[in-house]
């Protein structure tokens, strides 16, 4: 695999983000039996150029073939392999609000292999209560909690104004990676791998969608 | 702007997830005050080639120049005019429940322009009370709402199996877009937008990073 130059090792988003739709189009050609796929049917679903496509799978090994495509299941397996995800990964979420809540009970995760084997929170009231089933442990257990339980992963889900503090601790207790939710950018030690989730962003997303189906509207009636 | 082939006039995520990425980059750029970016440098961010980029801001008009690169400014106003996020929008959270409540609660909505100017749900216990600010409607007075308060986007965060119900009420209600975070697959009209957040995904590219790191460090360790 290509190394980075310079520092901090970060995979940019879109890369990786990539790697995760091609992995969905693979899945659902599966799903329908196709046996093989070409970069341009690929790139299509994507809106990307088939020299990106070549590019992006070239990275990890070749296994297009000229004039036959991409056998999608060999693929499929090795994408999943790049991405890291042919194995279950354990992972916690910190905060027990509304947010967190909402994440111990979302079903995609289980469905994707995520386990979520631990809960946190600093609030008395809910410490050492149940919660979705899973108990929850206080902030100052998080190390051994996480040693313990081998958590790799943590979900942050605390206000914005806590999510520092918490990721520090989190990566001191020695998770690998952090998914944060709070609309703040976190400084972690160089070891720790962070994902933010822009809930903004995915709302850019709907309303181009929406403004474009309205501008091409009135370009219609106006025609 | 250029028609899409084949009906659906489903905008592939790929491309306006980058546009919204292009806008992040143009706003760190405008921000450490940058006058001109070359495609090289927002390609290099994305990592995308300098050929996939000025493919990308082709689409929308003349705006590179050969050898100055693009201007800030002014391509940042185009990306927002054309991602249609240069005006505030009015989006309605159905689903009083944990999700919600999250989302009526994060700040990264109005820092971006998103005003929730509506609540709704179907529980006797909460219809009628306050949620974080804002009255709850029964999920009946959908339509009336949406059209007195000129709601134009759902945020469905409901329960899974309630959400085609929800969201073919907001349909008929008038709204033009929907931000599904249920992990299922919505049928809606025609003339509905719909963008799905899956928040696997997001754990997903999570876990491609330290899946990445903990094998280079363990190639390091073998050389």
């Amino acid at each position: 695999m290509a190394k980075e130059t310079g520092g901090g090792g970060e995979t940019p988003r879109a890369v990786v983000g990539r790697l995760s739709l091609y992995l969905r189009q693979l899945e659902l050609l599966e799903r329908a039996g196709a046996a093989t796929v070409s970069s341009r049917q690929l790139g299509a679903a994507l809106e990307l150029s088939d020299a990106q496509v070549r590019k992006d799978l070239a990275n990890f090994g070749q296994f297009g073939f000229r004039g036959i495509g991409y056998p999608v299941t060999p693929l499929r397996a090795a994408v999943r392999a790049v991405l890291g995800v042919d194995r279950k990964w354990r992972a916690a979420v910190i905060g027990a609000g509304n947010l967190g809540r909402a994440l111990l009970g979302y079903r995609g995760f289980q469905e994707r292999g995520f386990e979520i084997c631990a809960v946190f929170d600093n609030d008395a009231s809910v410490v050492g209560k149940k919660v979705r089933g899973r108990e929850v442990w206080p902030m100052e257990k998080m190390r051994e909690v996480v040693r313990r339980e081998r958590v790799e992963l943590a979900l942050i889900a605390v206000p914005a104004e806590a999510a520092q503090s918490v990721a520090t601790e989190a990566a001191a207790a020695g998770v690998a990676g952090i998914l944060n939710f709070a609309p703040v950018t976190l400084k972690v030690e160089e070891a720790v791998n962070v994902v933010n989730v822009d809930l903004g962003l995915q709302l850019e997303q709907l309303v181009f969608q929406v403004h474009q189906r309205a501008t091409e509207a009135r370009q219609n009636t106006a025609g």
